[in-house]
């Protein structure tokens, strides 16, 4: 407050600090920045507090930020390392992670992403007791496990962000097949997000037009047009555009904008999304998995049950067991 | 809920019934459906309450807009003659009210209109003791007062659209005389939305080039270039478009969302609205005028200081003089 | 221009008249006003002609859109009853037309509607020879037929609004259903926008799954559920908000901008559209009817080939032939 | 084209390759890579090419855009090596370059950025002869220079993004100081981008109160308010912000769709943008400096005059001084 402020402006009342639709983002590498990023320009939220522990880097990206305010809505940004940042939140998206070293075992990352998660998602949930966590860090579907376990919260309040953005690979790759818009080609991809992904083929459609009926071998290996290609697309898709670019952001960030948009706009979006399974196609474990989920402003509020063939309920129980297994030798 | 749909959904949590950007809109006409309308497509808010003593064309309306909800974002429409529908709106927009009658007196009209916002105001705020109302009801300044008063609510959480409009037609009629956006031309008229309001020559600029520069007489009688004529234009405004279309609805609609956007996302954003102005100008009755606001989510939280001329400033308190006259006659 | 434009701006270039995004407003009545707000407010143009024969209307209408440009992105809106106005559009929305008088037979009044796309249709052409027609004016599948034959353009650039309008009722009915967003809910009503639109029961789904997979009988005479009332609430819709609220506006002003959007972003989304239907699902008349179109830059490319059940079938053929008949009666 | 892909789909009409909204962008570093993501994200344009010498990195952010295209409007993206990819442009924006070595001179920069436009200029206006050049690359107002020689095109076709970005930054930094939206907050930076730019105190204002009515000694030494430390900042923050960040991105992506929508949506909105400053201010020389400008679909069609200070016009003319001397020595 300066002179010159007290000039021009005569007070009424206190500023609201705060919107009721702040976002914190938890981890600032490339996918941070894009969802964040992505959140701001698509409109979702124009209150963002980044939280890292690169003090610098944070001071960096939230003075880029802002200095594009002018273009934006008035956004306001913040960063820091102190998680007091982050109170009152609705949704906290966290990005923060290490990466596997070479030789190391999977269940060597996974511990070691778990302390990570240790000092995050406790501070998250003391600052914000209503947010919604919606995890990004991979293996994202342990990873939702543990923070799940971590934060106390309920179920639905745990969300993973899962295969949503397999789906939306999978429908970029459809939509080429055929010329028409992306948004106009239905397809699901269940599952772990990554490797073990399950596509349902029975749900894949345009107009309500199943391809299975046009073409009872699609996703089969007998299928001449080897339309299964597409799915081993979907999952080669990280490594390849990792191994181009060196990493993935834009579609990561614009996945975690669309999922932030439904729980904020409590719009009850059927969405793929990892959740926790236990119950849902014969698996018992308490593992998490993307299913489709309404997905709203209290978090994942139904499951729609899909009719899946055995093949793919196997597929499915499978990645439950693998899941189960790492978990169990997890030390929280 | 059907038996397909617990086939089909299995359900996890509740939903919740409310986001927290509801607006209730009081009063159904053109006025009050541009409005909702305008912040439906704009994305202001995807949660409207529609209230009205009309129970057939509230559900007439209601329906409509429903009708278009796979267009826009899974909005939640909901309407009817019971204000318990209005419960936690962050902001009411009233746009209910008569029209003036053949030979009746200023001061039977607003008798009236005060009669009317008894039954509305209080019930309002009874539903949503925290909301901001934002009145669009002519004469607009004198009712801002009459809801002041029927809340019971701070000053800074009752506003009046104002001039917001009156500065916007102005904007328009500059950027067609430069060839240049609305947007980059900046002008202010303030005081009474209607006959009495003040255009401010001294603030319009283009990039920062005051037109008084570059034109000394600007607004004057004297200007052989007769810029006053756009604030004549902009005065008869509205009774142009009544008598060529029956109503103004487009740009009052735009004019209210833009003011919604600010509330809603609390930008802080310098708008001309009705605001209690004693203390301000010299004014010293408790009577609402348009001056420049900062308006976020908590209301109007500061005045802008202008520099007016004393010709203006006379205007202003020959405006405030009439209306405290008007508000001393009536019943409340 | 005046001297002090000329003081403040130095000119370098003349400004481009217009950018290639114009669309063109035929009819300015509650619904070609709704389609006008709706394609400004979304983005979708900021360059609109509106025209129509009652040229004080077109004044205020233009004006009171005018009046909001400070809200919108710097529209460019131009009215008249001159179709030269028109030159240059990518795109012409026709909502002229007249309404059914008491006692007339249907061929009367599309006869009396024919006359007046006579006087628009030649001269939209004349002064856009590459625009796309998309037709609102009912009975819309007739009057895209008569366009059709009266501008001389390919059929893939007459389009009418048809069922895309009844297809988002269905799903907004739906949604209701099942509390889910809207545009996760998918279902097509074909054929003809009106009484005897065909419900595609087949593709209903949410998330691949079909829900006559769980309820085989859904649609049908026999389902305890009786999910067919929504189809019949979909015929229903346009009568009772019509009843309501004396006409229908903000979901046609929606879907036709939604249109738009396809058509000048070049989206190639597939939306239900009323198309030259011979040589589909067995019609051999040169009628229009809606199908699942992609729709993008060059207007309809490409009919979705949906599988029909027979009685369904059958239903398209009865619509065809009896519009075959109104047809064959018209004088052109 | 596949057998499935006959099977569901009728071919009515060829699809349009293009819609009339294309921006090629030249350069995919983080700054290229920025503008297209808040072009895409923005709305702006849903049509975007990217060119580099770089094929793998191209093949890598061409994906992970697409990936993303279910949550976009069904962007059109295209990458690679070749400019023919180009063809059809209304924007191209350049962001190629090299960075200044240690110890190198401001000189042999210049000519080394100089010698890779040469490969780049020709290529864009020859596949696109219709075409705005957007120049991003630094030093930028001398790169516009050069841009406009290498071109052959009309000087209000050729743009440098100037000081549009420090224009942003002084507003954001003066929202802080008086907690109003940064859109609020007018005021303009002019001249170099960089170290020698000029703020115009004179037009620092809010709803149109000059600052400098309220502080005569505003921006200058004397001022105990230090105002012009913003200033200060703005030329320090990408200095600052490359130190912590290690480059800069998310603002000048902002600042640049911000002028991509202008030319674009031909919007005539006035911003401070590079251009051919010759006949301004006094200034003789062929040099390109940011002033405000008008800016649609024709590019830059006029300069508005501001009222400079002898010290700020000498400031001008100084860097006009500087600039010619290095574009003297440059060998095309």
């Amino acid at each position: 407050m300066t002179a010159l402020n007290e000039q021009l402006l005569d007070k009424i009342a206190e500023c609201k600090i705060s919107s009721s639709n702040k976002v914190t983002i938890v981890g600032i590498g490339q996918v941070g920045m894009a969802c964040a990023f992505s959140i701001l320009t698509q409109n979702v939220s124009n209150e963002i507090a980044l939280i890292d522990v690169s003090a610098d880097k944070l001071q960096g990206e939230m003075m880029d930020l802002q200095h594009g305010s002018n273009f934006l809505k008035s956004p306001k940004i913040t960063a820091g390392t102190d998680y007091a940042l982050s109170a009152g939140s609705r949704l906290c998206v966290v990005t923060a992670g290490v990466r596997q070293k070479e030789g190391e075992s999977r269940l060597s990352l996974v511990q070691r992403n778990t302390d990570i998660l240790k000092h995050i998602i406790p501070k998250l949930v003391e600052h914000s007791p209503d947010t919604i966590l919606l995890m990004v860090s991979n293996p994202v579907d342990i990873m939702t496990y543990v923070a799940w376990k971590l934060s106390g919260l309920p179920k639905n309040r745990v969300i993973g962000s899962g295969t949503n953005l397999d789906s939306s690979r999978f429908r970029f790759l459809m939509s080429q097949r055929f010329g028409v818009a992306s948004q106009s080609c239905h397809g699901w991809i269940i599952g772990e997000h990554g490797d073990s992904s399950v596509p349902v083929w029975s749900g894949v459609n345009i107009a309500g037009v199943r391809l299975r009926e046009l073409n009872p071998t699609i996703g089969t290996a007998d299928d001449p047009e080897k339309w299964n290609e597409l799915h081993k697309q979907v999952v080669d898709s990280a490594y390849e555009v990792i191994k181009l670019k060196g990493y993935t952001s834009w579609a990561i960030g614009l996945s975690v904008s669309n999922l932030a948009s439904a729980i904020l706009k409590n719009t009850n979006s059927v969405v793929a999304v990892s959740t926790l399974v236990a119950g849902e196609h014969g698996i018992s474990q308490d593992v998490f998995l993307s299913l489709p989920c309404v997905l709203g402003a209290n978090g994942v509020t139904h499951v729609v049950k899909q009719i899946l063939t055995e093949a793919e309920v196997k597929q499915l129980q499978n990645s439950a067991n693998i899941m189960h297994e790492v978990q169990t030798g997890l030390k929280f």
